[in-house]
């Protein structure tokens, strides 16, 4: 029955095998995140909308026994070249793999990179919202990777990609940079990853080390540590990632202190000696097997080593959500969810230079990775 | 037959239904409408193009018995969130619904609205050119609606939706807004719809009232009043829509306006108390299955009530169309096309502030629904 | 087994016939080319990065026995409508085709101009760097075909489409124009191509001549003919390109001089009475049916009449590519390669007003052809 044949009359076996393996090369999915907001922006001024937060069509599969791929593509992104790297920021996955053997496998395209931590681990269509580590990572690069997975319970990956879609000078352009700062002339990204299973899976973890080239002589040393404990209806995990910078990357300091310069005409810089520590935790439990309970707790410092007038972690940020959700269809990747999310940015030191802010949001809604084919 | 079981040697019968139920789920068009055309711009200047007036990529499904999805998406728009509502402008709809029983069915996501009238009705690549309503109606539209069929012949429907696909400030970021007018907390549009078939189909109706929140205290009422008569080889079908709007929602009347503010420097404000009316009558008759002949007359008023020198209905437009369809194939949504469109814009009152204008095209081309899988 | 009913139960054979009848429409394919660049634009400056060279989805499918359809999509391009055909510069091609008989088949949509020439004849992913003649063409154009097969050996094509994707203003829209230019009224291309083959394939053309309308009465006449000897191991393609423009229609020329004229604040004019002329020669030869090896040589010369202080043929371009490719896989369109690839642009006469440049670079990368359904 197995050997497809060119024959004029082919049996029903035979059609229906070359139908099968055309049909099982491709598989579908619309991940989707849509909500009804209540939000406020710390001032108590609440306001209601509609909101999709998240449309990203998948299609994935096998083309031979070895060889696979995978694309994921926003639709509610621009479709513009990166400088750098040729593609769209709404490609967020283009690769395709091969198994050399069981242990051995190589992946190249745009891939997610592999950074640790479980919160980063998810299909990002799981996330009310993402810590300021996690929202500000740029972590869809064009690379290669080799996966080693010596048994199930263990994956150890290396891979090198470029270090942000766009070029040096049109990822920091919104921006002045210190003296002396030039491009690299190679300006990579290099992550080591283990996944690992321990005691019967009880204990799961993400962890990663990265080292990336920002500007000549001018690196990051990441450290990205997920470690999940994982009980039949309870799972507890733990993020812990810090950045050390020598030219900041993640801009999220940068970012906040740039209102404040360009409000008195000093110039936009680039923050140097930035360090960020991120802290994590949710724990999820499940009364029965079609709803889920979690709670997530995060908090993160910013640390500018070089400037004066700054403290130590001057900028602080804590998030809070909670949430409920719901499972249909045993059969369907939907939830149904009610969460509330809380987060405060707060700033240390001479205040007076920045603001404070907070918000709030409370979403009705329904996550759906819909499977079209 | 009907138990897909995940037996090591399935039968022909059980791989064929996984390969059919898959197949089942996902269907895919490409909706185009293609022409050669000869327009002028009312000064006998006429020049000639080939011009794809529409491309929309199209898939949809059941993914259960009762739960179903639909995305169209098209191709020639740029892929940038909207402020509020997080899509593009260029997905037209990304929707899934769940029949809950014979009579009521939930959507959600990006709908259609449901506004009345028979040229609000159609695909829009049957539609040569929109009326001035219909042509700015901003109808695709983020939200949720409850579909009530109490029997074959009716159909109504409760709709909540985002007013617009931008916030407040980027949707009229065009104009001066006239003052004290702010950012409505809920910017939500209501829409309640009756689709109805009397007299064993002899008259059908699209009809739907509405109301829109465009800003604080502003609103728009519409009523949309679509009604059509519907014998074997001709048809005739007259659509009434009018709008009272608070606040300018359609924009007709300030846009027309706008070149006018800004040749004199005098800002250019967004209209307050504008009455739309739009009367528009098409009469369809076919000679064989594989011919249709039209006409098709359009007769739009704006009204702005606050300002002095602008007359009542101080703009009037008129279409005037006809044209000639043939169907190729039975078993192919094909249409080639001979069509003359004609369009006249006059303003009353004093005239000398505002220019008349007028258009004529003839298009020879290609509608095709494109049935890909 | 045929005869599709829609019976209440329908046999297997007529259940996978509609399956199958389905399945056929639908091809997919995703066209990529990914490299790991080590470039340098003369100045021994060289620099590394991972870089998307193509990515474009393709489907493809015959609709009935006679009528059949394409779309090929960039995803790394903005989709923004052209200001004259109103598709993205992303689309490359949407078109329906319709085989009257053996003879005569007539397509239509966004089409690849049937321009001659081998290097233009192959899927762009195989294409490591184009010619400058290759690479400024704009050649995916709205219009229709009518080709002519009068035998297996010979297809002769007229082809009539836009000249452009946007209006004459937009196109030209960051250059003065020589004045007394004026928009053409049929902005269009006619193209002339016959593709045969000779001696039992041993001789292969891809010859065509073509008239395009740039401005009111003013053409460029174009030939471009693509010869190749074509040997079992063994392939010599040779191209001839030649333009005459009254108006710079490729703007090589027109660009180069821009940077100059901007410098010295002298309005940026379009070229009139340009020649372009262009001689590619590639040679190709597979040691085994998985390895191949070539070597290209591109020699282009650009000549402005009108311009005293510019010499004949004041731009010359050089370009020198040689590369090994390797082919894993029997049954997959899959392409690892090693390339280099060099250019020199020269400028003769008053060089001073023009600077020389050139540019080097290795690549090691995949090109894949992903048949994804």
């Amino acid at each position: 029955q197995d050997n497809i044949t060119n024959e004029e009359y082919p049996s029903i076996a035979q059609k229906l095998n070359i139908v099968q393996k055309k049909s099982d090369k491709l598989n579908i999915y619309l991940n989707t995140h849509t909500t009804f907001d209540l939000a406020d922006n710390g001032s108590n001024n609440w306001s209601a909308k509609f909101r999709m937060k998240d449309i990203r069509f998948e299609a994935k599969g096998y083309l031979t026994d070895k060889l696979f791929y995978r694309l994921r593509h926003k639709l509610n992104q621009r479709n513009e070249k990166g400088s750098l790297d040729g593609l769209s920021k709404a490609t967020d996955i283009l690769k395709v793999g091969y198994h050399f053997n069981d242990k051995i496998t190589v992946i190249g395209g745009k891939l997610i990179q592999y950074w640790g931590g479980w919160e980063y681990d998810l299909n990002p269509i799981y996330i009310y919202e993402f810590s300021d580590y996690g929202e500000n990572m740029d972590c869809f690069q064009l690379g290669a990777a080799v996966i080693y997975t010596p048994n199930k319970d263990h994956e150890f990956v290396f891979q090198i990609t470029d270090n942000h879609n766009d070029k040096f000078e049109d990822f920091y352009s919104n921006y002045y940079l210190p003296e002396g700062i030039e491009e690299s002339k190679m300006p990579l990204t290099y992550i080591f990853n283990w996944n690992g299973n321990l005691f019967s899976d009880v204990i799961k973890t993400r962890w990663a080390v990265a080292l990336q080239t920002d500007a000549k002589d001018k690196h990051t040393y990441s450290i990205t540590l997920g470690t999940m404990l994982n009980l039949p209806n309870f799972q507890l995990a733990f993020d812990y990632m810090r950045d050390d910078s020598d030219l900041d990357r993640l801009l999220v300091a940068s970012n906040d202190a740039k209102d404040y310069f360009m409000s008195t005409n000093t110039p936009v810089n680039i923050f140097e000696d930035v360090t960020y520590n991120s802290f994590i935790a949710k724990a999820e439990y499940q009364p029965s097997s079609s709803w889920n309970l979690f709670v997530k707790g995060i908090y993160e410092t910013a640390n500018v080593a070089e400037l004066e007038y700054i403290d130590d972690n001057f900028r602080k940020s804590y998030g809070y959500y909670a949430g409920i959700e719901y499972m249909p269809f045993e059969d369907q990747e939907m939830r149904l969810f009610l969460t509330y999310l809380g987060k405060k940015v707060k700033f240390e030191g001479n205040t007076n230079l920045f603001s404070n802010y907070d918000k709030n949001r409370i979403s009705l809604g329904v996550i759906y990775r819909i499977k079209a084919f």
